[in-house]
């Protein structure tokens, strides 16, 4: 018996249904939802290769869609090249703690190293214990804290 | 007697010699330094049109330069405009109180909404309590905190 | 089948070595570990009736004690009563998400209640990730943080 | 010239015009207050010497009380000696940064000390930068976050 085979690669067109709905699963985790043009938009975008948009990485497990992540590039004004913000992850729910979290992570890792761009970084509210039992483990926490501007 | 007048505009060409005494004051107080090719390149992208490089603005206290902030706009999986990140923000330190800081935050906040872009934000590690004492007033703390990849 | 019978009761003599190894637990899972007469003083402290000394309960599913809390009463100077401060809190690792903690916490809750002492309240590391799950449901997160003299 | 003279001594019972005011302040700045008879029970507890009850100090500049800081000993399951508990602390607004605020965290170290009980600790609201300005120098901060029982 092995191990089920899971398989991170790019967000490919023929996705587009399974990536709709494990981010609508990500989107509703967060109490949000966006409108149909921000699918369409973000869905070309990660498709695209303009170097400022988004990619995209879909976690496989036996030939089946079960986890996402969205990162993009940014320029930083400390340094030539630019950073990578890691934004949007999910997995499965009855599928955590399979290690889909860490795969996906690590390969936005090797994407950025490939390109050149050695930072990774990611937000995640201070009270999301599940994902920082994962974070802690693949990543650091900084002492930086997020301000915005105040909505209205 | 009137008030000093602050002024807050881009920074331009002629700006190069103030613009690195107050950038490097800024890097002074978080404990880092840039190479040389970094002072040129970020300053070539601020005088620059590129839509995802930075762009700068100076505070000017009676004709003289005494603060500065960078920021840039990136993609937003979940928009589809750009947001803008605050990414540096200074003010000289014999100045303090005397609302630069206030008067650089809300100048982005304008530049970003006239972009089309309302979303503005920010990070301070959490023991910055000086800057914190501004951004509870001008902003609004998130719950979200930074993880990174770790170094090495 | 009835559900096992979770049992919440106040720590007795005869308890002691059912307490000693629970408590071990507890202090080995946060690293620490204290000496012989520790165990010999604040044992005799829970059993006594010394108003300013600890009081501890255990909890015990199908007659096996599984968990225990130490508590205790002290000044406040808002206050003419006392308030409890709930120091020690322990579930057997391998019965984890059964609601013994939960149970241990809400007879705290009780103890104080029939005290005349409402306030209760406890610390526990930022990173405490398994224990904020419960404690966000049970009780609720305040803004203070600790502080301490330094060492030596 | 000489330097003000700065003494912290403990409270007396002739003190209890000036504690009441620098009390009052205390309270006042926190957003809250206490009915008469918590004024008369905590005064008459910090006169006392009762073991468990809180202590007080005063701090004096020129002979003018301007600060007070109240303090107790309570148990600790790992631990034979109590430890310190630094309750409430407080200096005259119009005298911030002369010291006080150290000089009555320290005098609560030696109080401390003297008693057999070298753990002080105190907790502090995660937003009160000027008090944490202090407290990262006299203190530590550790990672434990205070949870409480919910009102109602």
């Amino acid at each position: 018996m092995s191990r089920p085979a899971l398989e991170v690669r790019p967000i490919v067109a023929a996705d587009e249904p399974e990536w709709r709905r494990l981010w609508t699963a990500y989107l509703t985790f967060y109490g949000t939802k966006v409108p149909e043009p921000v699918y369409a938009s973000t869905f070309a975008r990660l498709l695209g290769d303009e170097p400022f948009d988004p990619g995209g990485l879909l976690a496989v497990l036996d030939g089946r869609p079960v986890g996402l992540v969205h990162y993009l590039f940014h320029r930083h004004c400390s340094r030539i090249e630019n950073v990578c913000y890691l934004q949007d992850l999910f997995a499965d729910q009855d599928l955590r703690g399979q290690g889909i979290g860490r795969a996906l992570i690590e390969a936005v890792y090797r994407v950025a190293e490939d390109a050149g761009c050695p930072t990774v970084y990611w937000m995640t509210q201070e009270f999301n214990y599940a994902g920082r039992m994962l974070y802690d483990r693949v990543g650091e926490k900084t002492p930086f804290i997020k301000y915005q501007r105040p909505a209205g």
